[in-house]
């Protein structure tokens, strides 16, 4: 028999872990997944405790999850590169085949994209899912089913830094000590940045970046980022900055930071327009990039992960069973410190 | 004898055309040019009305203009390239040889350039100038002297396009008509921009950039810019927007305007910070380029000119003699309706 | 009732113009088009001339012809961007929506795709056919049918440029005067080359070529290339050289031509390897791009018609009427001198 | 008193540890070094052995070496970014500041830039050096000299990674495992390879390759590169290959081994012009890039050792006291199994 136990938003503030129905047949190029591991990431808390991010707004009950990893368990009659048993991760979001912007590589950026625990769509804190292979990817077998759940975080990270396509050695410096400035930093890393600067106000969390890798850090409550930033390349300035902390005050002193030539990627989300200091910019002939989700670094993740160049394991700080889901999002609703990413085990 | 006529501003709002001793000796990799014609840019006229330009103030008599042509009269002992008697443009900003930005090739960066006609450089509004043969480029037997004093303005804009990077046949906006908009109308059509569309709030302007090229025009008085885009492109949005006007409200709106994946290049130079609408940025994942001056698009502009792909012609409306130098000013500094560009004949 | 009269290459040497069933139904996002004018292609007078092109062999009937403009005549369900009557061309090559190169926006380069005329897959030499909107582009009025259909061998030219990116004002250099390297020729005007060298053995091409804008020519019977374009260079070199002859000691000798940091496109394909001297093209750091067909350009090309900026007329030397369709090809088989687009009207 | 020991290649074949008296005036922009270590490069060897290399001959006794490290002892007037007792490591090629090249910022692809041991221009295997600050860089306190001198061959597998501008988890392909194999492996991971497969002939190198980091290998004695980079790969091929082996048989392969879309990098040399499959290469649309030596990369060198991103000390194989210079350079003419880095210490 089904088991059709999901964790069900019914409206805002209100989690029931409850039997619901999703039909979903599976069409020739998909795959069906047993789902084993979901990651709360911050917009599923914030549609529990919001009720909705912007336009999207939760009008009829929805199950929450996004980040996911899991096991094939059936595949459509087209599907040539996984087989049942295989170990996957998924992609969340699926663009319309034939838009402009898909054909153009460019399918994150498609209007008609459907994500997974955004409405009306639902997510994967459930037990199945049926999914096209061509966003469902093989997890190797070095890579636990816990870190294959951080890949779709991770991979806003590792969308950023190709965005930048920085030189080998370059100075990168990472505002937001967040789970975003996190993968980020580790992305950051990952590409070669020769010396990582992450920023904050919060020195719990600063202290868990340097445990990620070859990181300096600046409290912005006692140091000032642009003397520092200057005092760490000779007056000449950071080599790409990325904005990750979605603050309207720490985003507009980005251009203060960069050096000529120099890049700045916007991945934070401030929730209302910014100050513009054009002229500087000028001066400097930055360039900035933004990024929306990530396009093509599923595989590129994987690889990072399995070639032990990235290591997201510590920043799975809690794991719940799928029983106690409520509870997982009660607490991280809290946004308790110390505490980056909680899971939800369902295998 | 040595005609040591100049045009000085000996101080704010006051102009002469007077004597003025200026001692250039000339170095091994130097050429020494008897100047024809040099062009007003905005920046003369502001020097002339304000005083200053931000940091930069007239606080000594200095000789105005930076848009020069002119025939070399004498050639350093190590210059192999040029030659007595060569007609010859000059790009007016002088770096540092080994600064960091120059070795990079950011030469237009460095914060040591010494630029013409920035206090307390002295301008070319005089009989003669040394200048380094680097940055002295011969001028094509076609290319008369008034159009070879327009490379400078124009090599604003083809920096601004070669920020872009654009595919053939993309759709190009460009943001005001001024001499800006104008010389990057100019260079978008001579890139490849498949639909050019410029915006102003000035019929007389928009009448002129028509008759340049295959241009739509939009008067934003009495259109919306954003719904016009979306007609013109079937609701997808301009490949590349260049903001050339400057002008707050219109550089905020930017982001309308842009198709996913697209470019903006910032060239016009904002007065004061302006709004900045990062979400929007980011759905579509738009890059935006920002020009400081130019660099390395001197023989470009000239090869341009010289194969007929640009015609700066029309954007020359008025030429004075030099002895009515101030008299030039005194228009320029009017903002006559339908004049572009004002230039000083010396030869 | 329905004219099922199509060009047939029935074997290796034998065309026929009889009546051949070619079933089509019409998908949701398919169109039906009526085909008004085909352009004959090298690739289809080498398939009845010789029967093969590498691995493509010509084993059963086929109909020839993969240059077409013409009007739809019935749309699918879900097709909501073009209605009939509409003036359209169509991109001849259909790639697998999903496979991997197709999403990341490479669909020129998937190993799947069905092109037109390449066995055994049939051409539109014939009245109707039915093609996916999403390859069907609509034509604006002040473009031909004729030029229309020219909008596919243009495509190679403004996809060769696209790769190369260079800067405005770039000087280039078009190794062969044959129909691709003309509208490659086109295509470097179009996006801002400052000078374009075309060379060639024949003077009769060589003759047209300099009638299509601002082109310089170099018969490299009588003239040796490495020193034409180090004279018109200043011993810089080349910042483009776009190889379309195919020719192999043509093709063997770019690596003398381009600049230090410049970029060389191969468009043309040689019979077999050539020479490559690693060495000498690493002495300039020489960036080599390749180009297979095209990829997202119809519009652009359309628009670069449209705007004036391209003009193809030129190129079109003959036009016949479909029922001698034959007499078409067996004059195309001659490479007669002074030809270079022979075109088929069908309406 | 002055020591004017130094390594002196008499002639082909003949070395002699003599005083030889350098001359050097120290500039206004110059250091003065004291040299601790500098590295046997297989260009140093090759001078050594055959006299000469391509057009550069030894006419005259040159002192050898160029991969150096040491101390500035004295400073020129005008420098301010370095002081006397600084631990520094060199640029061993000096440009012309002005030339055409230098300017755009390729110094590198300069014809006239002097370069220590190459004919007519002294090395550096003598007690002390001058040279310009421009092209000297400070070393960080936790880099050794030892690690300094390793910077200059490092160099070129960073350039040669700059070049490709890999995605992050890009699959990458090295064929070659001899020092230049192994320090762009070294760059490869360092920027971002998720998966680097070395191939070789010899397995004694490959065994040091796996050393290095997450690398796999393949002897092509015994496998088929091709097939096992088509397995590595689900058939698609490598996102780059950086070809560093200057074999003739190897480098023609590269073609067979790179995805659709993907990018060569021809790091080694050739003896002589190659087969080039150019129609192979127009299939999957590949890039290729050339490298000469390498471009503003010491510094970002010198953090990626700082940072521990990269470890080139299992390459320093065998450490020679100054006295016993020729005999370092006998062992390594022979070539000797196991050593990759032989270092020669003056301090």
């Amino acid at each position: 028999m089904l088991d059709r136990r999901a964790l069900v938003l019914e409206e805002k503030g209100r989690l029931s872990l409850r039997d619901l129905d999703v039909t979903e047949p599976l069409g020739p190029r998909d795959v069906r997944v047993a789902i084993h591991t979901v990651g709360i990431c911050g917009s599923d808390v914030h549609y529990f405790t919001h009720g909705a991010i912007g336009q999207f707004v939760v009008r009829q009950p929805m199950i929450l999850g996004h980040e996911a990893s899991g096991v094939v368990i059936e595949t459509g009659s087209e599907v040539d590169d996984l087989a049942v048993g295989d170990r996957v991760c998924m992609e969340p979001g699926i663009p319309r085949a034939d838009s402009h912007a898909t054909r153009l590589g460019l399918y994150n950026l498609d209007p008609a994209v459907r994500f997974w625990a955004t409405p009306p769509v639902h997510g994967v804190l459930r037990r199945t899912v049926v999914h096209p292979a061509a966003f469902t990817f093989k997890v190797p077998d070095n890579v636990s089913f816990a870190e294959a759940s951080m890949v779709e975080p991770l991979a806003v990270g590792v969308h950023a830094v190709n965005k930048a396509r920085a030189a080998a050695g370059h100075v990168a410096v990472i505002i937001g000590a967040g789970p975003i400035g996190l993968v980020t930093a580790l992305a950051a890393i990952a590409v070669g940045a020769g010396k990582v600067i992450v920023a904050d106000v919060d020195d719990a969390k600063l202290a868990l970046a340097v445990r990620l890798g070859p990181i300096a850090t600046v409290n912005v409550r006692s140091i000032d980022l642009p003397t520092a930033i200057a005092a760490e390349t000779g007056g000449w300035g950071a080599d790409v900055v990325y904005e990750c902390s979605g603050n309207d005050r720490a985003a507009e002193g980005v251009f203060s930071l960069v050096c000529p030539g120099g890049t700045i990627v916007m991945v934070g989300i401030p929730g209302a327009p910014i100050r513009y200091d054009v002229a500087l910019a000028q001066m400097r002939e930055a360039r900035i990039e933004h990024v929306f989700r990530y396009a093509h670094v599923f595989p590129a993740c994987l690889r990072l992960m399995s070639s032990g160049t990235i290591d997201v394991k510590p920043l799975i700080t809690r794991t719940f069973p799928f029983a106690q889901s409520v509870e997982a999002f009660e607490l991280a609703s809290q946004a308790p410190k110390g505490e980056v990413k909680i899971q939800i085990a369902l295998a």
